[in-house]
């Protein structure tokens, strides 16, 4: 599946995955109107607006970007409905060629950490046939708990030819209160990284690992340390935009052959109609068609960081 | 909330959290074999299954326990019917008047880390009407993410009156590769235990916080350290039993005042008619049975760590 989506970055030059984060804030009326007329003003509703809001969105994007990061959080606070449209949207961007990020953060200790990897990435056994219940292609994974947590997801990652993005340094600013501890001078974050390395090469495609990190765009100078202490692992890039990131500052997430890292964007994208440039051009109604602006100014933007 | 917990150990005199972390393999034939039959060999099935134990034992065990514990991956792992029993088993334990601790382990930020506080603790807002999409009383949260990850959660903990258990020492071997990493010569989750104890202070009870934090049974000489970082936070002990730990070696985690505890057992419990010496006397038909005798057993043992 790494091998999948460097081919899908390459074929777009677009190393640009959409956060598919919608808050029922960022739907436009016309959808939430159609959504609460035909299923109520509750959580069916709230979900079925949510699914075609993200509808519109893959439609207009598809042929722009290789992969799309559904982040769970906000379907799973609509509940079971809320979860169904998590699945909706993962299966269509899917029959649409992209890849799927599930941003679930999951992260617990042997079987249990297993059941996760086995719900999101792999397929459950009940009698003799197998289910797959969720079908993303690559999962968030916390780390805190160890090899024992990470291990099984990788058990089934290579079962199953799927792939996970570590946190290793977050974009947030309080991520520094624990993650740049100092341990014998190495900031915590870098002990995690060469873990990702070690755990990285029991799981390669070609040139690259399966098992990638999450490191935020707010901190290119620490994107820097941890691009050499993980040559072979896919960097997964949040913070761009809306947390602060830009294009010309992301160089160091990228490797000398142009690869190696992918920018993720999500209100600066979903949500590009209710925002200036594009507010002046787009309203509600074509908030799908600001996204696909919004996609095409980041892929130029970028170019500055990968492109020599 | 962390009253009514209290209340309810005190009552039930028993600091004992029982684990609902269902595998298929745990589940007697006699209640698959009628799920199936009733909803086909899917993952419909399987969730009746699941939900058709949990019942079983939460009939058996509410009047000696305070809590119950879901373990939510092993739901997830069954999709969106495995997420319905999980709902289903939380509302049916809490109308047997039973504390619910979600084992979530989620973890994000800013507004990500609110959906889940929301979807989890609290409700959601569609137009002028709030919904609770599932209804726990506390959950675990991962704390690698910093404050801005933990915060949003007890925002809605002091809105809603619920509860948090964070993670600081997991009871599993790899624990240590980050979480005993030695910062300035303490370990890390000393210091993830010293903001436990802060954050805590922001959403008192009488005695005790709504603030808890999860430390492993099996590391009862770090569970004497963290008792005095976090003299106000309830501590959330698995690893009891089936990972090693045992009652006369618990009494570190516990206060001067017999408080402060709260030991999770789940498949020492729910899969006790499997094992010796249960197996001797009960079988799959009296599964339940099973459950309340280890149930008996535990609460006997436990008297070791904090009666005086």
């Amino acid at each position: 599946m790494i091998q999948n989506l460097i081919e899908n970055i390459k074929k777009k030059d677009a190393p640009i995955v959409v956060g598919l984060d919608p808050m029922l804030s960022y739907i436009p009326d016309f959808i939430l109107d159609e959504a609460f007329a035909a299923y109520g003003k509750n959580l069916a509703g709230a979900a079925e607006a949510i699914w075609q809001f993200n509808k519109g969105i893959i439609d207009a994007v598809y042929d722009l970007v290789p992969a799309v990061k559904p982040q769970i959080a906000m379907y799973e606070q609509f509940g079971i409905e809320g979860l169904r449209a998590f699945k909706r949207s993962c299966d269509y961007a899917k029959s649409k060629g992209l890849v799927i990020i599930g941003d679930v953060k999951r992260g617990d200790i042997g079987s249990t950490s297993e059941a996760y990897a086995v719900g999101h990435l792999g397929t459950v056994q009940i009698g003799r046939h197998a289910f797959s219940p969720f079908t993303e292609d690559f999962v968030t994974v916390n780390p805190y708990l160890g090899s024992d947590g990470v291990k099984p997801f990788i058990k089934i990652c290579k079962e199953q030819n799927k792939g996970l993005f570590i946190l290793v340094k977050t974009s947030n600013p309080s991520s520094g209160e624990f993650q740049d501890q100092l341990v014998d001078g190495r900031p915590l974050y870098e002990i995690v990284a060469s873990k990702v390395a070690e755990w990285g090469q029991d799981h390669m495609g070609e040139d690259y690992s399966y098992v990638g990190a999450v490191v935020g765009a707010t901190y290119p100078e620490m994107g820097a340390a941890l691009r050499k202490i993980m040559p072979k692992n896919y960097i997964l890039v949040p913070g761009y935009g809306a947390q602060g990131g830009q294009g010309k500052d992301l160089k160091p997430f990228f490797n000398e052959d142009g690869l190696g890292a992918i920018v993720n964007s999500s209100r600066g994208i979903i949500c590009a109609y209710k925002k200036a440039p594009y507010s002046d051009t787009f309203g509600p109604a074509d908030y799908a068609d600001a996204s696909r602006q919004a996609v095409l100014d980041m892929q130029e933007d970028l170019k500055q960081a990968y492109v020599k």
